[in-house]
């Protein structure tokens, strides 16, 4: 289950990536490698951080060539796509609960303390995204929005209480996956975010950055 | 043959990174860096990647002391360097097949699946310029530029290809190279680009990205 | 005494990194993975780069914990912070040189030749720093600034040269530090800059790059 929600969130992601990278006048090959690293790139980054070899995804060469005619496909039709944000928003919202629970999966396989394995689950959840904006030259949106590693690491942490208290893998998985699912939709609903910082030099920051997504 | 090749190649990739470096107006120890990372970090990323430790690079040091000696030298006979801008393009192809095919090897030695194996050569290839323009805060040009990483795949493709059908590697490796070549010379003498998508969103891109290189 | 010299140098480190955060006008979420980007992202680069797994503060989360309680004590006293400057810059100078040693250590018990541990106790000491300028979307200031990384492998490299002479390692890590330090802050105190690179494409930079720190 939690399998098949990660291939559509891989999907979505790779079209997600694949939108930035148009906005960035790249040409075919460059929209091709943000599709992959938003999609891929958060995984990626957590097996090399967290020694995890072979990195999971080269073992399944599947993945690669879903998220690549992804990213194509965007690229034909993203004109359409332009009205379909709301259902996006919902399967990213799906792909950052199913990233982030099994990257928690990985760091407990492998016997990493409980903090590792939360920032484990929440690098799988945002590393993509971060990637691809470090690609595309802006500061990550990640840091600026609203809640939305923070809802990773809520749903990676409740997902570890549940599992020392004793529940089941495949409940506690549902749990937190659905709790996790909820709050993150409730925040973009009512536009919850986290407090920022704002002092006399913010006002230096070039305009481009703010605007942005 | 492929060494020799690789051991210009590097030295012409720190050329250009010191280049590049002097541009952003960094000091002697950030052009170095930028050499560095220009010339190894291709191959470094594809190691780590892989999961091929120790770093290829880290047991011969011989080749950080070249690449280092030439990013020094750049520095000093820049004004020259700026005519011999056709031998450096010239240079570069010859380095961007050098270590797709190298990249392929380690990542076939390695028994990563085809896909993987491809991914690994042209991770060799462009990634030293995509941390070179990370690092000097712009959108990688790989991803902007005429077939170069595209050059990449189809060479190690190739390489491949012939690998299945049987052929002696010496041959196969000569082959690719050669034909690799061709296609990036032709592709930098005529100009050749893959499509590249605009929107009205592009024209918000800050001019000095579309000025750079 | 290292190890306590560590622990004051990524408390300082996630508290400068904080205060970077701000400037970017982020969220709580982005100023605490600044500040543990900046406080930790030394040594998570260099034990990647060199194969050792796992990554050493993985092993010890008491040092999240130390990063991120900094990190958020930043956001809450920043105001205060503004008059600190020279006690920061002196704390700075004492982790740069405490970790370049510590990498030092890391790269020689894992058997690499000099350079590649001279260069592993220069990641651990200067790219916290370059990684907190690349998600803050500038040109790392290590690479614009007075005498910084190459003070850290001159010191790396002193600490190699007395070992070699087989001078006690306790004595040798104190006199390379304080001799490192020291170079360190007379830099700092009388402005000493390496040689930067001048040319007519420098003027094209955008002004905010040179503004920053």
């Amino acid at each position: 289950m939690l399998n098949l929600i990660y291939l559509v969130a891989i999907t979505a992601e790779a079209m997600t990536g694949a939108l930035a990278a148009r906005r960035r006048n790249l040409d075919v090959f460059g929209v091709l490698v943000i599709a992959f690293v938003t999609a891929l790139g958060g995984g990626t980054v957590r097996d090399i951080f967290l020694g995890h070899f072979p990195v999971a995804w080269t073992q399944h060469p599947g993945y690669l060539y879903l998220v690549l005619s992804a990213g194509l496909l965007t690229t034909l039709i993203a004109p359409f796509l332009r009205h379909l944000r709301e259902i996006f928003l919902v399967l990213d919202a799906m792909g950052l609960m199913a990233f982030t629970l099994i990257g928690c999966n990985v760091g407990l396989t492998m016997g990493y303390e409980v903090p590792v394995v939360m920032m484990a689950g929440m690098m799988t959840g945002v590393f993509g995204g971060v990637l691809r904006d470090v690609l595309c030259n802006r500061v990550p949106v990640v840091f600026q929005r609203e809640l939305y590693a923070s809802v990773s690491l809520l749903a990676g942490g409740l997902f570890l209480l549940l599992r020392a208290a004793g529940v089941d893998q495949d409940v506690d998985t549902a749990v937190s996956f659905v709790l996790g699912l909820t709050l993150r939709l409730i925040a973009i609903w009512r536009g919850w975010r986290l407090p920022a910082f704002e002092e006399d030099e913010a006002r230096g920051v070039k305009p481009q950055d703010a605007q942005h997504e």
